[in-house]
């Protein structure tokens, strides 16, 4: 572990582990999983007793390099703001680990990777997945990281899906849970849009049954397509008309064909194109699936209240009005329910108008609401600085 | 004129005329038609002074056949509830037609038919046409019937944007004018939704640029998918989730695969396999572009007042809480407009959980007030019964 006993700093670390070799990781399904890879990036130092860790957990698209340049797209990280120095996650007192989920394509075993019994990619022969899967595989990591409670665990969108299991399926092994513009089941509305999406790769002849990776093509078409309708489902109307209305892109007049006349058009096909060359098409499938698998209630004859009951841990929820995806009633339904077996809650509708989206944006409130909850926390409950 | 002046009575006529020869058809785009064939049906009886005629516009998928049989569907029609004898449109006392939007595929002129210069299918030859283009379209069909002034023009959703373009642009030859579920724009996430809708039949290989006809094969995929993603906009989350929420289909629990599990998903997958029985890959193609050039303001310097002034139709405007794809905000920006130059408009909400699609429902209340401001009208204008 000389991971976590450095002071890795604010750049961070990041690897591959594989874990599981001797202590499969059983899945939802009934299946076995051994052994699994697991990528990471961790910040920041771990304190002694190892108290102050955060997890992170990132949405359907998103990876381990949630701060810093990601080395496959150059870019930068998806939560700069939230994660480093002086920041809510600050990297000067936390040690924050953010793993790529189970299913993914970032180097955690998933679809793209290669099956371990065959050497061969595991295209549709991975096993299907869910949300408590993936936490599986990150309770794996953090067992190697020899971590016993996280301080805190911490996610957006289907972050925060894993955030909530975390939070009911593995309480003791938490202390403070934020789940950010999510929900505690798959509406139909979320499952159709996901089935749209799926239809679209599949449909895709260069799919090839999903063992594209044996030929030259790649689905690329499909996937894109998949990913511009979800993108509309994570931006708002109002953020849409704002941003781009009837703007015409780059033209003057209507030019009566099928170009791309109007802004949203070229902003949506760019969306679509830029997105197949960084993600796995197979994995959209397998994630899209957990997603729409997803119930927390459902382990507990349905109900919310039950699933929470003899909780110890503290939650902060977070909402945003224009969020239409994953609406402020869905979490007020989690309020309710945290409220009705007494709970310790926080919940904050944040007004934004970008939508769903609102979370991987600069959203001022959003921070400061998470560093003041986890300050107050770490001083309640006397977290060394590391 | 043997069909305006006999009782054709419920059952109704159909035909397909061609038009134009002489007259050609100018389209906004500068292109030229003709000549044209305009497919449509009619029933009731036309009166001696020609001025109880009712003109039906229908919706982006829809086609003439608004009521009885449908001849290529088998179904029945798609308003059956709205026009016949002691309905709203009631066809004991009004002459109503329905004719196919040019660019559609049941009939009228549209990239499916015979360019009559070449003698095969327009296919991506047809000229791009707009709402505008539409009601062009059927101005010829009513001068065709030799009738002058339509006592009204009724129409839901992309039919509705055709009853206002009639209302600003020929306003002369129309008493009355009912919008439903309809909208004076459309919006960036409209046209969101119908790129996405586009590039999935365009990335289908069978698409063949458009010159399917030439082969044996048709986007199928690619047009299933495009009307999946429009018919989740079609219906509210709340009737998704109270329709289908998480049930699942045929079985008792998950199956871990990518098969439809739930019934949301099979239901989606049934709206797309059976639609592209019934439609043309390129209409679709052609009649979402029209939607999405669709700016009533466009003419009058953006300015929805500017495009109402001077009217003397009176108009009946209705609008359902759980549309959200036109929603009530739109239609009260058109009744603002409307008010504001002084215009006669009635407005109503209706309280319904369906969403878009309402307008095509069992809507007793949109029923009750097509048929009361209809029959008031005809009181006040002293229209003879036939």
């Amino acid at each position: 572990m000389t991971v976590a006993t450095e002071n890795i700093g604010e750049d961070g670390f990041a690897e591959v582990v594989t874990l599981g070799e001797n202590d499969p990781l059983r899945l939802t399904s009934g299946e076995i999983l051994s052994p699994i890879k697991v990528a990471y990036k961790c910040w920041g130092k771990l304190n002694e007793d190892k108290s102050n860790a955060i997890l992170i957990c990132h949405a359907l698209t998103g990876d381990q390099y949630a701060r810093g340049q990601n080395p496959i797209t150059g870019k930068e990280g998806w939560w700069p703001k939230l994660i480093g120095p002086g920041l809510a996650a600050d990297t000067n007192k936390y040690f924050v680990i953010c793993p790529n989920v189970l299913g993914s394509c970032s180097g955690t075993s998933g679809p793209k990777e290669n099956n371990p019994e065959t050497g061969e990619p595991y295209g549709l022969d991975f096993p299907v997945i869910t949300i408590a899967d993936m936490v599986g595989a990150q309770v794996k990591l953090i067992d190697h990281l020899g971590i016993d409670v996280l301080f805190s665990v911490i996610g957006g969108s289907m972050g925060g899906m894993q955030v909530l299991h975390w939070a009911v399926n593995h309480k003791e092994r938490l202390n403070t849970a934020i789940p950010i513009a999510s929900t505690w089941r798959h509406s139909a509305q979320n499952i159709a849009f996901h089935e749209v999406g799926r239809q679209a790769i599949m449909a895709d002849p260069s799919w090839h049954g999903g063992r594209y990776f044996e030929t030259d093509e790649r689905p690329h078409a499909g996937l894109s397509v998949a990913r511009m309708a979800a993108h509309i489902t994570y931006m708002s109307e109002g953020s849409l008309t704002a941003k781009f209305g009837r703007n015409l892109q780059d033209r003057e007049k209507l030019t009566f064909g099928f170009d791309a006349d109007f802004q949203i058009e070229s902003y949506l096909r760019y969306q679509g194109i830029s997105f197949v060359d960084r993600f796995d098409a197979n994995s959209y499938l397998y994630i899209t699936r957990a997603m729409d698998y997803y119930d927390i209630s459902a382990d507990f004859d349905g109900s919310l209240t039950k699933a929470f009951e003899g909780t110890s841990v503290k939650y902060c929820i977070m909402s945003f009005t224009s969020d239409w995806l994953y609406t402020t009633a869905e979490s007020r339904e989690i309020v309710r329910a945290l409220n009705a077996v007494g709970a310790n809650v926080s919940f904050v509708e944040i007004d934004m108008d970008k939508g769903h989206d609102s979370f991987l944006l600069d959203c001022s409130e959003m921070f400061k609401i998470v560093s003041g909850f986890l300050a107050a926390e770490a001083q309640e409950s006397g977290i060394r600085l590391p």
